[in-house]
């Protein structure tokens, strides 16, 4: 079958308005958003129903086309970038893009997955609850990729990655068979959990097209710390003594070493230090009431941090005196990706390791680097309660060719980085999943019995392959 | 190969201690509990450590012998009944009963699988930390057979069931490899999610082995309270506002029918009615704070139930004035099944509808009931922030022989029931799971995708269906 002839069958299943052939249209889909991978597709596929989607998987399942899903585009491993050869068809979800259903009094939503996240936050903000998942993309990314990446975010200390927050999903499974698992029942033991199969599965087994997120109580007051401590130890001791005495409604817990800090306040225009005294690591936290009551977050965020003094953890401390105040200290540590980015050249590593390992992690793995990469620094910042660092390590001062270095030096480090996260019982992918980046670094550390259970479950639910090909499941070359 | 000979070669891997022959042991676990499934079994193997297990499995596999895996013995669906035939083995995970490694300060326990749960409670006592998850078998429940079955309970509405206290797993893949998957990471985005499928797999998919799960304070006062009610309506409006007024500390809220509470009453000695009105619905409320921070529970309880009085939700209540009164409203709810039993023959069902939905279905379907078949009566009780009923359909009053009712009604009374959940978009199994008892009427009630999914995962793990064969998934005459 021609190229042309299969578009034609999938037009008169979707309608012109369901198939995108330009290819100024389709230009902008074809790399991803960091301009890292780049593919081929002769067409976009935008059907607008799950009848539709279930009618395009089927067709593609006769035809053998593969498919690639895409939300917002806003991968950060290449996720979502056709293969070059050519062969695939985009399948965009962006014009599923209703709220089915919002209730606030049973505090759940039923979206569909075109749905943008910012939009999300808006219609529950406007019945008085939240979505309490955010993260930078939020105004592009959409609802079908941040489960298929089982998305994370700020608030994952308390609220959960998106696993925690979808009750029920609805999905074509790559049959074109509809999965129909949309009813948020909080206990159903009928078997494997095909659900919590499909969150995270960046698209490989089937493609979401929508789902039951829960809801919570909107924020009413909030109260936001700076504090400086002298090691991620005692920030972790901080940590535990925060919980002890604020309990669940600790909602962001940060660490920032000062070197990431100082890049801050050197690149990004009216940024300052929040305390007085320059401590060699930095604590963000976020304490959330969702109601008014007496003691309030930041009187009781205050008695915490008195504690924190007594026991000799904290070294200084402020706590926002106002919402600009509280932005400004969130702004540093949503600034410190641009700021490392003015700073030169890096290699940048979402990773997790067990949250007692943490600390050592983050002062050892740097110290090894820098030891076995002469020239390099590395440092870390990150959700020390979830155990997720993001992980810098900078080109050697003066380097001008960042792509030549990276070239050069990027295998080594990322394997050097991997090996010493996989020694501490880690994971090489704490938020942004596998896609095409880490697939063969998945492949040359994953235990044996993991990637043969991987590609059971690909063979069992895709036996055709034509689920986003090229993506997640490591290459018999690569294990 | 000889049945003797297969036992020898397993006495040579697990020793005499590792393999039971002898009748008279084997005989207790070769039928359910509730005595309703038999089975037959040459031997019951019993490995004390991961490396044995594997070294079962691994030889189960190259002979092709099918492995029933038992913990307590506790399954309500003949989960862990072998099959009649004899050809499979028992494997009792009862001797891996090691608390590995216990983490007061990252609030988690490593324990293997046949830790029972009774003494994971009191070990993590010991320390000032809770495992939030009980049930009336945890004297005899192991680790291993919550993890498989998602085991529930009372404290479901604040901790999640079992899915959501384990953050790790080790296991046995049937072909005998070891799934390390213990790491407690709180993100962790390395494809599928292997330990979600392997909780609430009943054993179909491999043999959990160990697993990290998730502690919380202890708790340091607690406040139990019980309210009449005119309507499961009302009694769904006032969880609502309790948790509102009490947020995540709520961490019981039970619904009970009039008759239920007779029924203890009547049968149960020394029980009395909490309240003095007898209102057609009763509340029992238990609210939990793990410090001694001002209010107290009972104080903010006491607020809310003002409010509800003033909104004409709360007919009458009280609150325990002492730890004996609030155990003694706890005992009413937990002789609610033995008081039943004594009144007379019923059909019991597990099921779940979503929350918003329980009110009406537990007024309607026990209507529906009684008129579809004349002189049954039809109550229901259980977890109303969880959506999980339990129904009960009593046989008409006088009658003798509760066996030949049960013949003569079941299957219809069953599909009845059942199919009265599936309108309401609920669930057959809310607690207890699918086993031997609820594999047919899964085949005939789940979608084609569902079943088709179920199917292609355990041909893709278990290829040649040695674990735990007859469980969970329909046979083909069954869909």
């Amino acid at each position: 079958m021609t190229g042309q002839s299969i578009i034609d069958r999938f037009t008169s299943l979707l309608g012109l308005k369901g198939v995108v052939t330009e290819k100024d249209d389709i230009a902008p889909w074809l790399t991803d958003w960091r301009g890292r991978y780049h593919g081929a597709a002769a067409a976009i596929l935008a059907p607008a129903s799950t009848q539709q989607v279930a009618a395009a998987v089927a067709l593609a399942s006769e035809l053998g086309v593969p498919l690639v899903p895409q939300g917002g585009n806003t991968s950060m491993v290449g996720g979502a970038t056709p293969p070059a050869d050519g062969n695939a068809l985009i399948l965009s979800l962006r014009r599923m893009n209703r709220i089915r259903n919002l209730s606030p009094d049973d505090n759940l939503v039923i979206c569909e997955a075109g749905v943008i996240l910012s939009n999300l936050h808006e219609a529950a903000e406007a019945v008085g609850r939240r979505f309490p998942l955010s993260l930078g993309a939020k105004g592009s990314a959409t609802i079908g990729g941040l489960i298929s990446t089982n998305a994370g975010g700020t608030q994952v200390l308390r609220h959960g990655t998106m696993r925690a927050l979808v009750e029920g999903i609805e999905a074509i499974l790559p049959d074109g068979s509809i999965f129909d698992g949309l009813e948020a029942l909080k206990k159903d033991n009928r078997g494997y959990d095909i659900k919590q199969l499909l969150i995270g599965a960046e698209g490989t087994l089937g493609i979401v097209t929508a789902a039951s997120l829960r809801l919570v109580p909107a924020i009413a007051v909030r109260a936001v710390g700076w504090v400086g401590v002298r090691s991620p130890a005692d920030a972790l001791t901080l940590l535990r003594l925060v919980e002890a005495h604020l309990g669940e409604s600790v909602e962001g817990f940060e660490i920032i070493a000062d070197d990431g800090l100082g890049h801050v306040l050197s690149h990004i225009p009216g940024t300052r230090c929040p305390i007085g005294t320059r401590t060699p690591w930095h604590v963000l936290i976020e304490v959330d009431h969702a109601d008014l009551s007496e003691p309030g977050p930041a009187e009781r965020l205050e008695r915490a941090l008195t504690d924190a003094f007594e026991e000799g953890i904290a070294v200084d401390a402020a706590i926002a005196a106002n919402e600009a105040q509280a932005e400004a200290f969130w702004r540093i540590r949503e600034s410190i990706s641009e700021a490392e980015r003015a700073q030169g050249p890096a290699l940048q590593y979402d990773i997790s390791v067990p949250v007692s390992h943490m600390p050592a992690f983050m002062v050892e793995a740097a110290t090894a680097v820098e030891r076995e990469f002469p020239g390099t620094t590395a440092s870390s910042f990150g959700h020390l309660g979830d155990g997720n660092v993001h992980f810098h390590v900078r080109a050697p001062q003066g380097t001008k060719d960042g792509a030549a270095w990276i070239a050069m030096q990027g295998q080594a480090i990322n394997a050097f980085v991997h090996d010493a996260v996989v020694a501490t019982g880690g994971s090489i992918s704490a938020e942004h999943g596998i896609g095409q980046m880490k697939r063969a670094e998945l492949g040359r550390l994953a235990s044996p019995a993991r990637i043969a259970a991987l590609r059971a479950i690909k063979a069992a639910f895709d036996p055709k392959g034509i689920m986003n090909p090229g993506k997640l499941i490591p290459r018999p070359d690569e294990s």
